[in-house]
């Protein structure tokens, strides 16, 4: 039997990377034969934790064979993993997300608690079995609560993940507060960024209902910065649109600041971003949603609300 | 907000029950608002456990309102839960079979572990949670433990399964081995029931390529007292091969000292019956499967190959 691979979703963001790292560290403590893996390009704010921390990217892996055993971290839905995901052995799922479209033909060990972080349960895995967290393991976990939760400001971050992020700071040996801004702005350098780049990197795919919708976030400092790019943005995404044939696409830009979001909506379906957030889409296609900076707890939910 | 409801799956056996007392006494412990509840008939092998720890079977549930606050536990297939399930909140599943055909809107608490039976991992949450088992609860535990592996003997069984048992049968005052067999006993004790009730009883009905199959199983301590009915189940059984439009009906009676089950097949494809299990159907349409006792782990996978 090959190695068991470990990965999170694709496009892949920090709290992915980390936790196909950290848990293919444990299991490997644990005696276990396996591997981390990723199904595509580590983003910026991801290879600072990793430059930081002293820790290699895991090996990129574009398909499955058939019959392979692997174990997801972070994510659970088929269209957001691996190609022929379908045809694996999935051993494992560990998740913070809502479960769909995911479906095994053999009972599982299925984890999903609802925290702010995949990286907060691994915390939890250590300590009930018993393994020290290393220090570079420690800063890696860190590094996705920071990025899932915002530094702790995200409404999906709860009293387990700042106790996380607390203890496992102290272990890092880095300020939290400090530490996690630095991260923070890492990520949301998009200077040296493409069009193309902007709506892929943090892209997820979601069934609502019948309709195909699409949501990119990416995170910045200054959000006006990012819609000076506002027609190109339209043309790329409206590319998307058709070649995926999508219902919609919404792009978010998440001021990580001011902890505001201001969205883009392209597709036949976006009245139904209007509906959903009680916003007027101005003659841009853009809304300003104060306070909204989670993807999956205050966007994913209100759209398939509304759908 | 109304109580939680916690329960199993439809055709409720002694883990269904068992595990939604279980949870519902842990969870109040936990000062949470929790009902157990169930979705059918109790059967005669949970009445005789019930009985034997003095403990009420819980409320029957027809159909959840909409937005009901609801716990699986030994299910997640929304086939198998509540009327309505589609439309209720599912704060959690505890459960140890393969997931599919479930979703939800909301990141949840899922925690699904491949071992033989739901309370194996109820008896690890009180540990976790240092909650101290009472008597009563201990033998709840057990007994679904001992019906779902067959006294410890059906291949579903791990060695988790094993211990907890053991350590439960001591908590609950009971010898493990007596105990079981006498709880068994009750459960296969067929004398009142009808001929439409043995096939009905414990019956799934799976889809397997493009055939429709119907499997039930009854539990026995002598199995030629059941095929003294040999007659009046074929015509039973033809009947609902008719009706359904079935292509193979298998009806499984299991000797539960003997670990064996004698099956009787009827239907168009009862030819695969012959090649899944390399057995010869005698002159009657019955064969014996030696150590053939589970129908997930045995009997629908060599089936589901062969079809």
């Amino acid at each position: 039997m090959s190695k068991t691979l470990i990965f999170g979703h694709k496009n892949p963001d920090t709290d992915t990377i980390c936790s196909a790292l950290a848990y293919a560290d444990l299991k490997t403590k644990l005696g276990e034969d396996v591997s981390p893996a990723r199904l595509g390009e580590v983003n910026g704010e991801t290879k600072f934790a990793l430059e930081q921390f002293g820790v290699e990217a895991p090996a990129l892996v574009q398909k499955l064979e058939d019959g392979a055993d692997v174990i997801l971290v972070d994510h659970n839905e088929f269209q957001q993993s691996a190609d022929n995901i379908e045809n694996a052995v999935i051993h494992e799922v560990i998740d913070h997300h809502r479960v769909s479209n995911f479906q095994t033909k053999e009972p599982l060990y299925f984890r999903a608690e609802p925290v702010g972080c995949t990286a907060t349960i691994l915390n939890k895995m250590y300590k009930e079995k018993q393994i020290e967290l290393d220090k570079h393991i420690a800063g890696l976990l860190l590094s996705a609560i920071i990025s899932d939760s915002l530094l702790l400001k995200s409404p999906t971050c709860t009293e387990e993940d700042v106790k996380a992020a607390q203890e496992l700071a102290e272990k890092a040996g880095v300020d939290l507060e400090e530490y996690g801004l630095e991260m923070l702005k890492a990520g949301a350098d998009i200077s040296d960024k493409t069009v193309k780049e902007l709506i892929t990197m943090d892209a997820k795919e979601f069934a609502m209902g019948d309709a195909k919708v699409e949501i990119a976030q990416v995170n910045a400092v200054d959000v006006s910065e990012i819609y000076q790019l506002h027609d190109e943005l339209v043309s790329e995404i409206t590319a998307t649109v058709n070649e995926k044939g999508l219902d919609l696409f919404l792009f978010v830009a998440t001021d990580i600041l001011n902890n505001d979001s201001e969205v883009l909506a392209v597709g036949p379906e976006k009245a139904n971003v209007e509906k959903a957030f009680h916003a007027t889409l101005d003659e841009n296609d853009r809304a300003l949603l104060k306070g909204v900076v989670s993807r999956k707890k205050q966007i994913v939910t209100a759209l398939i609300e509304q759908f």
